[in-house]
């Protein structure tokens, strides 16, 4: 297979470097003409090694979903971490401990008891960003709730420590389109920045203004009043992406390589060896004008073999065939062929495996492995 | 959380070991009955502490899904294993490598070309099994396929070893119902026994008959002609077996710890730090009967919260909500609160961790981890 090992064992996670450095040289140019911070969401990748490649800087920013990765990342050297799923009070020891070997690690919340909770929790002051809710999709407050005032004040009169807000539109992945995108980008900006003046009003400090998703990130014309813009997927973009007008196909990034193991002629099918352990259970393109089933299959270098999809997954079969009402002839792909399926989702894709095989940019490269973790 | 440890960090899996040790009892009692021998599937549970209360001796035998799961359990000791996935010529030198170093590793196949795949491998012969289909639903060959017999001469007059016949009714998951399952159960017998007597009438061998899956096994009336039977989701049971009548939801033995992280009251929502990472994407019971959404809400100690189910999930973030029209009430639920969230599809959630955390049968034995693994 270009640019792998020969011996590859399938299923196992491509990434194609070239194509990857493209989508991290996309949003840095985003960001740079938007004049903002910017703090990595780390959650997709999960790999110290790509973690490095997104990061402004060896330290920092960086967002994470776990504190698994907030441990992992410190223990890296990344020393500026946002925590970014609302806090319970059995986790923060963990977050003082990193705190203490020397990580500034700030946890969200959207709650008067998690406020008393990191208060009551003491060690040394914890900050925190209050959650701000912009699409009713998930956690936050709404910009106007009386919650706000209450937590801040609870958090800097208790001795931790008022970071400021954030948000994040998960909203936008349901929308397609730039123009849809960008609306996005400003309900996102319209939640923080009124949160942010409601409590700078109140006399509370506020630094911090976080907003962020990959397809506002890409769509947002004017982030006035925001300090730092947090993405993540687009460091691989994914089948879904595409399929909302953040990307296109070619520039997908991750893929799982698969061999073919069998054939039903009777019905149309290629069976092979990624089912939904591989692939993992998402079926984000279900709901979208394409419909991707289980993911687009192209052949050992990349390239797409049109209409064929990964049409039914078992946990380690899966089966190809042409979309529904596809007219396309079908390359010859016997037993033993390897192909690459592209993701629906790559953040659960890549979570189904513990390492990226790495189709160097440089053509002249040794194939490389880079360790991927998950857990909690 | 009674039976677990009290500073445990969640999400985590956990595996209420009475109930696990009653499914397997249930099952022994099933296999004896039927007088046939039992090859257990290690591929739910990943684990060597749960393989040895699965398998009927240390040696085995046992049914994989990946090579990893053959090379970790033959580190094991477990010394006959059946690969029950498609073999492709490029995964042969692992084969060959675990039974260099002892371990009875039989493959199987449905065509002419692996045949020869297997045959050309050469370095011992390598025994293997033709795959025949019973209910359309993935691999194998027809009952009556006239390359049944082709592959047979291939593999015995090649040198390697043709072991025997084996089938999966996976449409018995389809299905509800004792009756329904028996007559899959009739179908995987009828399957095999008649690839058997055809191999056997032009002079091949065929001394292993193997047929398999929970609903199935947990239904047959009879099995003549069929030598052993296969299944792994007994283990655990969850809410798809559920579903179809297999389990009763109180016979669940995984389930997923998560704890509270916050509330939307306008919306009935409690939000929790299980998301689709450790719950998995899988939607198993979206077409049964009763959807569970992404799993039902247990409390601390397993008993189940009337209609509480997680209707939503993000990647770290869980959303329960009431049934859409139910009456129930909700307990409280304050951030902090531990609560046990039973799996659609056993194999898939365990697939999310590295670990399980055992609440013992003995209630005065302290709280065990067992690693898991995972990979191919």
């Amino acid at each position: 297979m270009a640019g792998l090992s020969p011996d590859l064992q399938t299923p196992c996670l491509v990434v194609d470097e070239a194509k990857m450095t493209a989508n991290l040289d996309r949003m840095a140019s985003r960001i740079a003409g938007l004049g903002v911070g910017f703090r990595p969401h780390l959650k997709t990748a999960k790999s110290v090694e790509i973690a490095r490649r997104m990061l402004p800087d060896t330290g920092g920013p960086a967002t994470v979903s776990t504190l698994r990765e907030a441990e992992v990342f410190a223990a890296a050297g990344v020393q500026d971490i946002l925590y970014a799923v609302g806090i319970t009070p059995a986790k923060l020891g963990r977050v003082q401990a990193l705190r203490a070997r020397g990580c500034d690690l700030a946890v969200i919340l959207d709650s008067v008891e998690q406020a008393q909770a990191v208060v009551a929790a003491g060690a040394g002051p914890i900050p925190a960003l209050i959650e701000i809710d912009c699409d009713g999709k998930r956690a936050g407050l709404a910009p106007d709730a009386a919650e706000i005032i209450d937590i801040g004040r609870i958090l800097q009169e208790g001795g931790a420590e008022l970071r400021g807000v954030m948000t994040h539109a998960g909203g936008s992945y349901d929308v397609s389109g730039h123009e849809a995108h960008a609306a996005f980008a400003e309900r996102e900006r319209q939640a923080v920045v009124t949160a942010a003046d409601r409590l700078r009003a109140a006399g509370l400090p506020c630094p911090v203004v976080s907003v962020g998703s990959t397809p506002t990130a890409l769509a947002a014309r004017d982030l006035s009043g925001v300090t730092e813009l947090r993405a993540g997927v687009y460091v691989f973009f994914d089948l879904v992406m595409a399929g909302i007008g953040v990307c296109a196909v070619d520039e997908i990034a991750l893929s799982v390589a698969t061999t073919v193991i069998g054939h039903r002629p009777d019905r149309g099918w290629t069976l092979v060896d990624a089912g939904w352990m591989a692939l993992s259970r998402d079926r984000g393109t279900a709901g979208q004008a394409i419909d991707q089933g289980y993911g687009l299959v192209a052949d050992a270098t990349g390239r797409v073999i049109p209409d064929l999809i990964v049409t039914g997954a078992n946990q380690e079969h899966g089966i190809l065939a042409l979309r529904p009402g596809s007219t396309a002839t079908l390359p010859d792909l016997p037993v033993g062929t390897v192909l690459r399926i592209l993701p629906n989702h790559a953040c659960a894709t890549a979570a189904q495996f513990d390492a990226y095989h790495v189709i160097p940019a440089d053509t002249g490269a040794a194939p490389a492995i880079w360790p991927r973790f998950g857990g909690w």
